[in-house]
């Protein structure tokens, strides 16, 4: 056994811009939800409060998912990667996560195919 | 060049720093298995080979997972999510993803239990 496997918290490595990149994977479907950012204070929050926090890099704020659709992310358990810059978040996702009334971020093929369903009508949750 | 960059990538959303975020998921444990990033060539190299090539930020080159330790990983589908700037390749690893020798790069919770399996020994795979 190496000391990769003791049991020390792992350090995180944030980035240049304070930032992490965080994955969110639903722990029922296995899907793959989003990828967003989180600062220091976003992780704190999360583990904090068991909701999903990140940072958005274009309001430059950090922000509670489903603050303003209601579809939040109970978060189960927060992994992190080998070097420390990447965490994944698995949550279960009241409705959908994609704020364009998707399940997943990840929904469309790179040849354009829509792959995801559609679980809410975007319309009636953002005014 | 740039014409099967942009063939390659017409939704796409590459950053200032000329990359995406990449979240490699397997398609049978469905385990996310890492987030690295890529350059347009990286896509289309990875859309033409079927195998998944990334972009090394600290390196500054374009890199074939598996090229040394022979742990490739062979891309099933390519998805892009709702705004463009991150892709999810859905794959099956050769080995383990993670030059720790475990499957997957996510292998602890962020109190440090080490949650994931140790696939390969490191010593024996990389010289």
């Amino acid at each position: 056994m190496s000391r990769t496997d003791s049991a020390a918290s792992p350090d995180l490595d944030f980035g240049p811009d304070g930032l992490l990149t965080v994955v969110a994977q639903d722990i029922d479907s296995r899907d793959v939800l989003m990828v967003a950012h989180a600062s220091p204070a976003a992780i704190e929050k999360t583990r904090e409060t068991g909701y999903a926090h990140y940072y958005s890099r274009s309001r430059e704020e950090r922000w509670r998912k489903g603050e303003s659709s209601g579809h939040v992310q109970r978060v189960d358990e927060i992994r992190v990667d080998c070097d420390g810059d990447s965490v994944l978040y698995l949550v279960a996702q009241e409705g959908g996560a994609c704020h364009t009334g998707h399940e997943t971020c990840f929904y469309r093929t790179l040849d354009g195919e829509v792959v995801g369903e559609r679980v809410f009508e975007p319309e009636t949750v953002y005014e």
